[in-house]
């Protein structure tokens, strides 16, 4: 499997067409706000290929009979969603996030989407994605997913816009290809991929067929433009202060798509609203898994809350156990949810297989508000060091050290400088650049709120219930 | 399997020693204010003999090869425990409650039990005991778990009380028995079962050993007193108003055992700290199956809440969606909680299946906030009709039927009576008897919140989370 | 002012027509069933007469200048919006409700109507509800309100109901007065007072004129049908069981108008969309008032909660002082918006004073969950005795009374039967009649929990913050 | 009054000895890392000064009968506290955070401790610091306030801890004064300022005498040191991003007190329990003031939550009005806790007024969980922009520009650039640099959430409510 060294050389061969800050980016390899961002998608490259973490993030993948990265394989059967969601849980405590997962997403959704479709017209999309993820696994292609479109007047469905290009559109049907334009909003990555894989944002009707496209081009495809910007501490001096941020942060774009052309073989849906409507489906059927990162992100604010607990003297305070423990509860259920979710999902004919919509979408709405708790409990349970103690410097200056290790000190037998650095992490992970992007992202990413509530009424037989009330009620006799 | 026919037979043979509203009565089969208590536990007695229910509600019992009632075997894979909570799920909107699950703790628990005090002090409780379970399950034998002991102070121990009866212990070891006293509170169901089935409270500590004691007797064994109180509505009239507590409500008894004689074949634990620490974490381990009888009330308030929102004429609005949604979710949560405790308990030796408590407990915890919270939304929902709602009995009179009918009506084509007998049944569930019953039931059946909190803090693996804190922090390496 | 003595004559001497389960009541006061409603209502005349209350519960009436009680006076100013939500708080407790709030709510919403009314057509609505009052006051006529049209089809206004009847409205014009046809539900006293006054539900649009329509009747004006249902524990024994309901309970009634004449010196509203949109904007304003109410009752549950926890032996257990503090914060929250409410409220030209909508229905809907969410608590505290009790007879036995002694004792300094005896008022309280009227009564009265969002997102200026986020924002300069 | 250019000028004729990242600072008024701290205190000198805010922000100060800062003036009534928090809700939304109010607290709870002080032990510390005030009032010195001492480890008393100098004490007491030891963190503003006033973080013992000190000094003087950190933004470009934390953010320090000498007439409490307690008791008190404070900054949030869905075309969607709605309810909520708190105080005899405890921690308190709540919704409501929005230099290139107008608009009336100036002042909001402070300072700032718990449970009225449930179980009779 791919390394990150090649990964990295592979970066250094493509030319996207990239900005930051308003100037362009010449190699985003070269470019010292891109390093940190690179750093943190090569994660990946580095845990597939260690043996002691392969287990945890590879499958055989039968499409080339060899072991892949899991965040390019096909979820074929509960225990690959479980073993899904539990890589995540895992990892996320130690590195944050490991973008991949929506391109996951993307890959199962439409891998469904084009053999329902090719049911419905007897297209051959099915094949074509087939071949495409061959490709991709037999090369290591790191993709890019480009899900959410810019969507103008939220109040307006896509047919509905001024402007037809607030979502992305065929704009042309060439014999070699197709021709689109628009834009994609929040594509996690962005130039930090070797290509771009996009779907619809939501299902589409009848008369918005030219919105129902999925394709995937390379990131340095003619006419695609990122505009991006950059998280982690590039700046971070010494190796205290900001211990997260200065190696973890992603890159994030709005990439935009004038009037690029895309061949035959690269397009997986072109004018089907069915395959909208399947891609969609299956999306929300696994949102299920986001929770194994949810729940480890919150795994490792508890972590951070029992030691700050114990450094200061007061691990047994009765209202930290509280704040601690409706973390754990918050960690479990929504860990439960997806779980529950996997074991209750059902084999599509393509071969993958989808959780329960019902329990995926309670898990992932829990997993929002559950996550957004920890933020404020751990300040509390921190103290106001978190916006307030000094810089890691002060350490290295003897006039200044001495006051740092004698009065930040607190628990007999823990050195001021480990209270610093935990104090240091805890505010770089919920009070410093990590918390800035984690949190918006936890609660938006793979879909708002209000979404997931949609999705779980839906989801739910609300008939059988009705009629248990007319039942006990004598309205009905059984 | 015994009908409920021959278990009220088998409840007439018996003299058990019962006092309701300060009388003595002479035979609760034939006192009205038991009609109802015995109703309510003979559902079980149905279901079991009914084709369309006896997969749900029974299984094959290794022990005497023969289909025996769910509530009456033991737990022996993640499927069983996976089946019982959904036969709950299934059972619970329509019954409430079928008084059982209590037992089924006991009995698992004790099993565990006397396998590993057995381990330990070679003595041969655990045969006893598989004896005594054969004896149950081949002859139909209805039980009645008694573990809650009445306590006295609370801030004190067992061994500290004032004076020593406040927890059930062994008073006297003879020959051919011992002598217990003592008293059970909140035992549910009391007279109306065949045999007593005593375990501990909590686990007791090495100079507690008198306090370390289970055992089986007939309900009439001499010494054993019942309090009781009856639940239930015999004297509602019609067939509209109370419909659930016409033909739903237990009995609760407090039962005294006053230097009662148990001989040594009854007795499964005497003395042995162990015993109550093994029945104890295995009866924690198993409060998940509570959250299938939670999650299947609350999917009855939901149907209520979502048929009278439909009677009323506004099943769309956006507040009552949002309602009804939070409690889908609290059906789901509670529910997937108590599965992945299922599906990831272990095998004990004895023979006897586990959940994993963390999950079982966050999961019972939960179930009481999320159907806690269904009563005031399905009362909202439902409006003031709730408690102001004329009886039906105003129906059969001509002068008031016009007006109910005419008035009482919203959606046009929903007659009058049925939007009453909706609001009867809402009241019933919610601000009635059943509801007086059910929601402190809910809330205390399996014990008290604070007891899962604590559970849920000791079952999390805490320590590993630290560790990822100080690795984040630079504190350790890796 | 009229004493209880004196107000039940009063009732003697009318002949409403009242149905009760079906059957004519000849006379509500000789009927057992009323016995405790007409009970719960005279406590307002017993509370004016007494020396010790009348601070609390009377004022001088500017109109007859003579003191009044202030469930039939006007609220002038701030402080008698203070001093009515004061009294509320003290009485409640000891009262569970003392109903009038709403016939109090109603007299100056309409007072406030007239007024307003009168300006625009030249009208005497005012002057005649002013006569109106002054006979009220002086002759101590008991009312009850009746505001609640059933309302046929939620979903629809007043005027696209299939059947007009579906809110009160006026059927015919008369020279000496109006006809009206309809019937209001949740019509809390409802027979057990003088005179009805009634006023529309809502505000009314130019095509629903006919359903703006005001007045007050005595409660056996020809054409008037009361379907009573009546709470309270006539059929409680001894003392100890049900101690609230054996003295505390309403009458409820569904109250039909069928083709009701008005003359017209008691008609207040007739046609007139502005006095219903005065008189709703005006109800609204003072919801505040409730919260006194909802308080008192917080603080009712919380001397109960901390009692039982003293009893139990477990006064400090810091999960309990958890839940008692939770319930005071609750109780203070919403005492202290109607507070502000009421200090932030306007003068309206006509005396009137009406608070602000804003504080007073945040503090109403408020009031709403932190009461519900008292009870789950209270259960949780308290412990399975609050259903699983034995009954106050079992005192008077001897054969009982020694396990009851024995065995119900906690605390060691507190007998048992006074902690029966607060076990019995918990349950009564949250788990038996009062609470089934109670919590419902807490949601719903003045209005279920979305109007008051409604309102609350009506009364706040969400312009001037929109301005400083543009300002901030750098979109707009100063 | 003294301008912000005469502030900056006193600032720089000081030499306090201050360390940043490491480095001492020789001047801070030069330093770039201090020029937003500055301005940010600076803001107060303006303010006073404009007369558009003199009303505001100013009042008459009886002791030197003149117009001085509200910030240095005593409450001496319920209007000045009203005064106060409405100052603050109207200049917070506009400015985030004025420091000063710890400031005032401070010199309102040692004026009252000194009163009470000198009334025991016969001492003249109120004299001293009325002159002290007149001082400050009448020369325009700023002062910042250190409470919170570094506390060593938490679960042990200042008396308890291995190292004495944990908590600030006299380490010695002269004839012309006396000598401290010590460290106070968390001590906003720091060198920003002309002198520290230092009082007690919490109540002392008789055994803790010499940690019962207070006291204010000059910031250059002898053995002061300060560690400090700045907030802030001062390397934002452009004008867009950033907008809020390029022109906002304070200094943090941790101040050493190393052997420091304070001459008599600046000794305020030096070894009287007595004072400890009556200063944090006021301090308790009046910690509803900042109820004021975190309701503007709520009041922000709720504008550019309800900008922003404008902007998105979705103002009315119900989930965001609800969100909003939750939000109103939260501004409203604490703000009238600390009004009825404030209008329900009282007067000490040193002529300061207090609030009342119970209303105003019920205040604070919520103030936490309001607000915390208020960043995730507004996050949800925002969208993923929120940490996706390219920066403002992309509208300085045509090349991008064009892509950011066309692409970045949503509804049709409102410039991308808009748009986008108010996703950048949200995410600096909730999600940058003033989020990363403010939400920590607002859920620590004046105590932690548990202390106000305790508050609120030490004051409210337990056994007035705990006598009416004796009342009402019949326990006892009136």
């Amino acid at each position: 499997m791919r390394t990150k060294a090649e990964f990295v050389e592979s970066l250094r061969k493509q030319k996207p067409k990239v900005y930051l800050h308003g100037e362009k980016v010449e190699n985003i390899v070269d470019h010292p706000m891109f390093r940190i961002p690179i750093d943190s998608v090569g994660v990946e490259c580095d845990l597939i290929n260690n043996p002691k973490y392969q287990d945890l993030t590879t499958k055989i993948s039968p499409l080339i009979n060899r072991r892949v990265s899991r965040w390019y394989a096909l979820w074929e059967s509960a225990e690959d969603l479980i073993a899904f969601q539990h890589m995540l849980r895992e990892l996320t405590p130690l590195f944050v996030c490991i973008p991949g997962c929506e391109v996951t997403s993307i890959i199962n959704a439409i891998w469904v989407a084009t053999y329902d479709v090719d049911k419905i017209y007897n297209t051959n999309y099915h094949e074509r994605l087939m071949n495409y993820l061959k490709y991709v696994q037999e090369n290591g292609i790191m993709l890019t997913g480009a899900i959410t479109d810019v969507r103008g007047d939220r109040s307006k469905r896509p047919s509905e816009q001024a402007d037809p290009d607030m979502y992305l559109h065929v704009v042309e049907r060439r014999k070699d290809g197709i021709v689109v334009r628009g834009a994609k909003a929040s594509n996690t990555g962005g130039p930090v991929a070797n290509e771009i894989f996009a779907m619809p944002t939501r299902t589409m009707r009848e008369n918005e067929k030219d919105f129902c496209v999925a394709f995937a081009i390379p990131v340095d495809t003619e006419g695609v433009t990122f505009l991006a910007r950059t998280w982690g501490a590039p700046e971070a001096k010494g190796e205290i202060d900001q211990p997260l941020s200065r190696r973890f942060g992603l890159c994030e774009a709005t990439t935009f798509f004038d009037n690029v052309f895309v061949p035959w073989d690269r397009v997986f849906l072109c004018g089907e609203p069915e395959g909208s409507e399947s891609a969609i489906n299956t999306f929300i059927q696994n949102r299920g898994v986001f929770c194994g990162c949810r729940a480890g992100r919150i795994d490792a604010i508890i972590g951070a809350a029992a030691l700050i607990a114990e450094y200061n003297g007061v691990p047994q305070a009765s209202h930290i156990r509280r704040k601690i423990t409706e973390m754990i509860i918050g960690a479990e259920t929504v860990y439960a949810l997806a779980y529950t979710a996997a074991t209750g999902g059902i084999q599509h004919p393509s071969g993958v297989f989808s959780a329960s919509s019902l329990e995926a979408n309670v898990g992932r709405l829990l997993a929002t508000y559950k996550l957004s708790e920890c933020f404020p409990s751990l300040m509390d349970i921190t103290g106001g060091l978190i916006v307030t103690s000094p810089s890691e410097e002060e350490l290295k200056n003897p006039e200044t050290k001495k006051y740092v290790d004698k009065y930040l000190k607190a628990k007999p037998d823990v050195p001021a400088e480990h209270r610093l650095r935990l104090i240091k992490y805890i505010e770089d992970m919920v009070a410093g650049k990590v918390g800035n992007w984690m949190l918006p992202e936890s609660i938006l990413g793979s879909g708002p709120p209000e979404n997931q509530m949609i999705d779980i009424w839906n989801s739910y037989d609300l008939e059988k219930r009705k009629r248990i009330a007319k039942l006990n009620a004598g309205i009905i006799l059984e």
